[in-house]
């Protein structure tokens, strides 16, 4: 088996059979597995969506995917897992998380480059784990990646965060209802939650995601939807900030756990709505409580929310005779 | 499968087949397992322990016990489970810790009632999860569902917590010994010890808890009582506090690893008494470190001590021939 | 099976047919196993170079290695698992690192010699969970066992640590770096990266350590030193401070990675020397996450970014097909 060096530094198999059509097309199913799509449209509209808000997230994501992809093909993972993108969207996430937490100086695209390197390894770690339990990874190799590079800046003199990056602190409990929701916060959150699952705070890039989910899978779309909407109306209710509101933060994870729990991992009943739907809202406590949990090491959340009441809801369905067909 | 809605927002299958006196003997033995019982006389004492102390506390247990089995029962788990009270005791602390450390509004009743049925799925979620290597899940779901729904009021300006809260800090060290234990430190904490494990710090209602223990079985009774006594002297060599020795802080998770390890988990003879009490020592080790752990988060370590010990011990067990008959 | 106290409180079967040669082969492999040497001439060399640098310490290893390697045979566990020193590695690092951190008083012994017991109990443990993935426990017991008894030094006033114990604090993003690294800073590190493994920070302690290595395995030797190389020229690379560098705090877990899957876990070809490079790269992140992400508890990462990265590259491997023969 000769072996070479390609310009990224990975080892890449000399007569790959890989045609670019077919990198291409894993490279945007990657992208589209962000959302859980394994389709190639949806993955072209999501990164249409990214480079109309910003060109360097643009090219943040396709270089966390392409690299986290080709790692994967140097070390000789089976075709179908590269060609649904299952070692694509990690890297995904993790080029743009580096990105918009640190600086985008030359070191910064090194550790991004390795990062995404490593989240492979973290999701092959995770498919062999999690196999014990038949369960999805999700986006726990991105959360785990992220989080460590992101933590060990700490102590790396030049490696430089944006002011972005929470500082870290006690939580408190907070006594005060920030702010006054109105129609246009629901609005606004409404989309940019479905647009923060990429970090992107843009109403229009959230509409484009909504597109693509539509266009990949009608439940997809209408669960983005209701769990954006959930999460907004949950986190309202209990007294979060307008801004935080408004901004998206409180919509992602739900929008998330209701794409996955009701359009991709329960048999569709009348039992299996309301299951799905109770699991948005407990998204929102998942949040609210990791998001404390973090802050004294002023770390944020990421999607992690998402991925432990997913595989709470997932783990405890196998038990509930109601959401079998 | 016709479906409908319940006063508690859950949902019921209509000709459910669950008599009223199945439902209560469910709700009790439920009450009963929070100390591994699963006996309805125990659960009845242990019910009455809790009104002689507090009113609010008695209905805490009772709404929280009632919901999860509830949620059980709509989601279809089989009937064996819950006729054994295991998706009740999880509801129970629940109930009882939320009240514990929120202020009694309305919306922690709300709060309450969605956790309790939250903390359903905590539990048929660790059943899967543990029952890999044949573990018992312990109060796990409990802990799981309490520090989450705890940690997520820093974030919600509608949840108002109590004094008892503690103070998110940094641990540190402490070098001097406070308060000077004599007898009735030892007879008022080893009962208030047995009484903690429903946060009830009363030597009344921890005497009625013994009683139930020795009702439903002779050795949960003694193991209860000498893990309680082992935590509060282990915790006094150390150096720990006068006032949390008295209070019963080091007793509750020592008794409960006695009773699992002592009564239930382990077969009966002199090596599995003495890896038994080793395991109650090292529990009270596993208090102060997991209590500290959970200092920068304000966070009380609950039964958290308890569950690891005893799933350590537990695991650890299959590989030590001595412990087998 | 008559049984009887121990001077050290243990439980030991009275004909027990361990024969002190067999004990003591048993007791220097297990110092052995700590650089995953099954080998009692290297685990002789280790304790050698352990007493050059201090008689305290070389103690330490010795209670540490014999508590719990006894109490692992008090209780019944197979004698293959004795003899491969499988319950004398963390019982080592427990005591050495346990009178690391507090000062060397007698209660501080009674301490150590009940957490080694423990550590007995938690590799007993960690065998029967990892084996559903067939993965190594590596020092997993170890970190657990101490993080826990030096957390719990927090609530007991009669154990006093020494300076060495890091102060919690707030994780903060240091933008200078410290230093300026030589020839002589990468010399010292690297053999003091190696004998940091034992927590001596000593280079010609690493020297021996490294001449013992080379007698069990040349390749674990070559992969020591490689991994504490890279350890270093990471760090260095990222803008670490010069002290932390020179004392070896970044060599000794890309050591432990780099001799785990180089010269253990994985079969030898281009494609799994590569990837073993990568983890000893990785391990340096994970190090600084780790060590950041333990400072709000004061607590320090020990050789848990080493077993981190080893499992996630471990179980990764299982899916990359070039890392096969």
């Amino acid at each position: 088996m000769a072996l070479k060096l390609c310009s990224t530094g990975l080892v890449v198999e000399e007569n790959s059979s890989y045609s670019f059509a077919s990198l291409l097309d894993a490279i945007l199913r990657g992208i589209g597995q962000v959302f859980l799509q394994n389709n190639s449209y949806a993955g072209l509209l999501f990164l249409i969506g990214i480079f109309y808000n910003s060109i360097l997230f643009g090219f943040a994501v396709l270089v966390g995917t392409i690299v986290s992809t080709m790692t994967a093909i140097s070390f000789g993972v089976n075709k179908d897992q590269i060609r649904a993108g299952l070692f694509g969207f990690n890297g995904a996430l993790v080029g743009i998380a580096l990105l918009y937490f640190l600086q985008p100086e030359s070191l910064t695209w090194a550790y991004v480059i390795f990062a995404s390197a490593c989240s492979t390894v973290a999701m092959a770690s995770a498919i062999r784990l999690f196999d014990v339990w038949k369960m999805p990874t999700l986006t726990s190799p991105f959360v785990l990646t992220t989080l460590c590079f992101l933590l060990a800046c700490a102590r790396f003199g030049r490696l430089h965060s944006t002011q972005i990056l929470p500082t870290a602190g006690l939580p408190m409990v907070i006594t005060v209802v920030d702010g006054v929701v109105n129609f246009s916060t629901v609005v606004e959150g409404l989309f940019k939650g479905i647009a923060q699952v990429f970090f992107q705070e843009n109403a229009v890039t959230g509409g484009l995601f909504t597109l693509g989910l539509f266009i990949s899978s009608r439940r997809a779309g209408v669960m983005a939807i209701l769990g954006s909407l959930i999460g907004l109306m949950v986190a309202w209710g209990l007294g979060a900030s307008e801004p935080a509101i408004r901004s998206g933060a409180f919509g992602f994870n739900s929008a998330l756990t209701a794409i996955a729990l009701g359009s991709t991992l329960l048999a569709f009943n009348t039992a299996s709505v309301i299951y799905t739907m109770i699991a948005a809202v407990a998204t929102v406590i998942a949040s609210a409580a990791l998001s404390a949990a973090l802050q004294p090491l002023g770390m944020p959340a990421l999607t992690l929310p998402f991925v432990v009441t997913v595989w709470l809801f997932f783990l405890g369905s196998s038990l509930f005779n109601k959401l079998r067909n």
